[in-house]
């Protein structure tokens, strides 16, 4: 039984290739909420989607985001009558966020995500970190934004100052977390290449979550989004640098230092493997296919089954 | 200055014909909202919509509402994750539901009425007849149905007993409708050829409509929507059946008749002209393209121009 943390785009490759290689009951796969937010009267959860849509084979593969072959009726009538445009919704991918929006009435995120992975054939466990509302806003030289205000609408233009997790002092985490977390054949914990700031952060920032993974008793493994001093995709290197920390994969072994206990680098890194402050594989991280997921995947866990429990 | 009464296709084809050959600020379409309701989380205004996109010219030509080229995608999206399909939502025609329903929460349903007019390029004012919540009930011999289950979900299947239209009493008339109303220039008050128990009749249960349409000072026409025993679509014929009146043209001016001060009926019915307890046209009412909405509408205007003011 493995536990996966992961945002979006990245994080949702490797948590497919963990799936290509794990019997259902064998993986769940945890998820950021901190983008999550309202848009349109809709709720709209970016990482939980991509994820799913990965895992469901639905995921457009030029942008990793989104619904393959989906398209934008509804955004071209929506601009003709004067909505708001920035953040693109495919007229399929928007059957998940109306459907979600009614559902939350009554169900949890957890439950809706369960739903919706069921009629997908999303046959491995897809869950939100926590039910209830974290927000990431971000503090910038032109002010304070709200997560996708800052990512989508400015295109990550403004310079990050901080971030700040609302909602997350006095979120719970979510009850299918805990249990996979408390499941006695758990073997290892895996942080995907997400974002370290925007993508796994939210989710420590969580107490419950970051008790569970201090309390734990199986290996702690984190994949580097950075290869070669840059991100594969978004702004994770943008922001590492204007947090003040080093931008490369030793910059976010750094980060998760006190604690993980095994950091995965690129490759194109090796060189920095020796001198990371805990025990390192060295792989090929880049996943341009499903054979990349599946090997990185199988290295990972490989990796952690060999690594000391905490 | 004209204004018309209109439910949805039947009456939004007349409305065109009005529109056709009177200048923009000489017709205000005052629409029905009892057929409204609220699905997915969305404010959905069939009337408004049917009228507001068949002014627009964007109206789908063998349905009647809808977007004329809409595609589906969302629908099957929304099946896959196992929402509700029974009330379709084109791509496009989506746009105007989402958008309005956010619009709502600081707009009057007039102001995004005339907004989403402006966008579209409808210049003929198209306004609710009331921005309160008025709902049109089905009492059936399968029991209260709101009106879109009997409607869409039902398609008329069960027996009618009676109507009623919930929040009516205290809804107020729409400011644009009293201004039309009070309009200097008002020359004559048209009903469309709309069902008058689904259509006309929840805007007439607005006392204060009601009362405006009494005291007028105009003559008021109106357009028999049952031509030769049967309507030209939807269950106008049904309905009339089922309440017990006479289902023929006749029958809709003895509805009519304590209001109205002329009545138009299809060549089809000319023998029940004489027999009608008011004046009569008889013109071809049924309307299969622009130009018969055009000569429909001009045949109503000037015989509304031969009738007595009340």
């Amino acid at each position: 039984m493995i536990i996966a943390f992961s945002g979006g785009v990245g994080g949702a490759k490797l948590a497919d290739g963990l799936a290509a290689v794990l019997a259902p009951e064998l993986l769940t796969v945890v998820v950021n909420v901190g983008d999550d937010f309202e848009h349109l009267g809709l709720r709209i959860c970016p990482d939980l989607d991509t994820v799913m849509y990965t895992l469901a084979g639905l995921a457009n593969p030029s942008t990793g985001w989104g619904l393959a072959g989906d398209t934008a009726s509804f955004m071209a009538a929506l601009e003709r009558i004067g909505g708001e445009t920035w953040f693109h919704l495919g007229d399929r991918d928007m059957a998940t966020h109306v459907e979600r929006t009614r559902l939350l009435a009554g169900m949890s995120l957890s439950e809706v995500t369960e739903t919706f992975c069921r009629r997908l054939g999303v046959r491995h466990a897809v869950v939100p970190v926590s039910d209830d509302r974290v927000r990431t806003t971000v503090r910038t030289d032109e002010g304070l934004l709200s997560f996708q205000d800052y990512f989508v609408r400015r295109r990550c233009a403004p310079r990050v100052l901080g971030l700040t997790l609302e909602g997350a002092d006095s979120a719970r985490a979510s009850e299918r977390f805990l249990h996979a977390m408390n499941h006695p054949q758990l073997k290892a914990i895996v942080f995907c290449p997400s974002n370290p700031h925007l993508s796994i952060a939210p989710m420590l920032a969580i107490p419950q979550v970051r008790a569970c993974l201090q309390a734990r008793r199986v290996p702690l493994v984190a994949v580097s989004p950075i290869i070669d001093g840059n991100a594969v995709k978004g702004p994770a290197a943008k922001i590492q640098k204007e947090l003040g920390f080093p931008v490369s994969a030793l910059g976010v072994a750094d980060l998760y230092k006190d604690l993980i206990d095994g950091f995965v680098l690129d490759v194109c890194d090796a060189e920095l493997a020796p001198i990371a402050p805990m025990p390192t594989l060295v792989a090929q991280t880049l996943m341009r296919n499903p054979s990349d997921r599946r090997n990185l995947a199988e290295a990972v866990l490989e990796f952690a089954s060999r690594l000391r429990k905490p």
